[in-house]
């Protein structure tokens, strides 16, 4: 099959974003392995730019965009980590940012974003509001939207991460991801089919925001009404984009609670001494769940980013 | 001067334990950097065994015991770093620990000596109901004590982290410990002494245990008898052998409060997304106090351990 992203393209948008983010390194628990009777291999987003790996979709888009369209600005919404993304770039290509995030958003991203100098918008937490907010600033302003996920710049961009792991650590047998939107589990699979073809990709999603598990199910998109969970990263609705990506090269959507995720995110807490947010420790919790699936494997998983509110833990 | 511990005791210490350790990563955090108006190398001794560097010491002290005294085990009082060092040291060799803890060491330090093994023996949270219940140990069972920190081999092998350091970033201004007992501080003097003496040592202590700033003062040990701090792996009096090197070679002690053991390590967590424990914030909040002695200097701090109840977090 024939993918809308080459691994030339994957090649040449880490080119281009690599001297504004992070080689993240990949970080190993002897404690940690033993819990789960496989040999799992971090690789920390949560130190990424931002404490997030959406810096690398961010910048890919907005580096990405003509010369003539950034002036004008760029628009997008977001839960959080996207926002930062987008006021990161925008803040090192000197355009300005304007970003809808959701009222519900944690208060240190929002802090964040504003330190960056983007201009927020707030909105209800529904994707429909948040659309909504970043289509009236678009027609106002004549910002360039970037999508936090179904676009296919972010998408590349999120595929470096992938790639960074694969360079690193050649033979991994599996590669986990959260999946939200989809954009970093869509980039992750194509980094894998074309760098390591002979891995496997699989993904962890919250009980209470399973569109994707619901889609790869049904084979189409599927969306949830009112998608709730305390990985606050992944409500949002799997873009089409992404979907056709996921659907070929992801083997398995797993499910989780959200007792389970805090959980997962308190042992990698406890034994790792590394911060790590609800979202992140989706994919932990889920291999942490199917062990069978992974016995005596060589696991990678992307730990996507550590940003929380201390004062708001779950623990 | 003549040290009681040689540049070549502290290779052999590092030989000896290279094995059982980590050889921990040193992070950076432009923003931190930013904000200090220095350039800070952070060693992360909270990624190495037990969650702190004084696994080197405990590992040291036990394998440089006489095989024979071995067998009777090994015994020590500790808050709980050392506690758990002790156990994993004890557990590795295949030799009995008995840990005397004051009641009042955070939960998580309890569980983890636990886990090694260990028969634990709880006692008052006083210098002097943690002697006694050790020394009634020694008499009952023959084991051999093994000091915190007041004690050549414990100093030697805490040393190594100060020795990795230099190794790895030359050319470094200044370092910067906690000081508690002074086993960290005396061992990273020598290290700085022998392997980079171009090196300025300093260490951060808080307010309310300056047992250490009041005997620099004095040019003596002075004992405080009731020390009280969040970070309560530096409650500990200053030993003797560690004062006749302390005082020869570690130019200042940096007093910090609680309120600002807190800030620098709730900074330490927002920016770096990693976890420290209260007593490792201490070099941070004493360099950030103390910013216009470090302008511009490139600045080694020791990130000593990462142990906390995350269930009684200060923030």
């Amino acid at each position: 099959m024939n993918f809308p992203i080459s691994a030339q393209d994957i090649e040449e948008a880490h080119d281009l974003i690599r001297p504004f983010i992070h080689r993240t390194p990949v970080l190993t628990s002897q404690s940690i392995n033993d819990i789960a009777g496989c040999e799992l291999y971090f690789k920390c987003e949560n130190f990424q730019k931002i404490g997030a790996f959406k810096a690398r979709g961010g910048l890919n888009a907005l580096m990405s965009l003509p010369v003539a369209d950034r002036k004008k600005g760029v628009v997008t919404h977001s839960s959080g980590n996207h926002a930062q993304a987008v006021a990161l770039a925008a803040k090192l290509n000197d355009v300005p940012a304007y970003i809808v995030m959701p009222e519900t958003a944690p208060e240190v991203k929002k802090k964040a974003v504003a330190g960056y100098g983007a201009n927020i918008t707030l909105c209800q937490p529904t994707q429909q509001s948040r659309e909504e907010g970043a289509a009236k600033i678009q027609e106002e302003t004549g910002a360039s939207f970037i999508s936090p996920y179904n676009d296919y710049s972010v998408i590349t961009g999120q595929a470096t991460a992938a790639k960074e792991l694969i360079e690193d650590l050649p033979g991994l047998d599996a590669l986990m991801t959260p999946v939200g939107g989809g954009g970093l589990l869509a980039g992750s699979a194509l980094s894998a089919h074309y760098f390591a073809p002979e891995m496997t990709v699989y993904a962890g999603e919250p009980e209470g925001a399973k569109d994707t598990y619901l889609s790869m199910e049904a084979g189409e998109i599927v969306r949830l009404e009112n998608p709730s969970s305390i990985a606050d990263g992944l409500l949002a609705t799997m873009g089409d984009k992404n979907f056709a990506i996921i659907k070929e090269l992801v083997k398995e959507v797993f499910l989780v609670t959200d007792e389970e995720i805090v959980a997962a995110m308190k042992l990698v807490w406890e034994r790792m001494k590394i911060i790590i947010e609800p979202s992140c420790a989706v994919p932990v919790a889920a291999l942490l769940k199917n062990k069978e699936a992974f016995a005596g494997q060589k696991v990678g998983i992307i730990l996507t980013g550590g940003n929380v509110d201390l004062g708001k833990l779950p623990f």
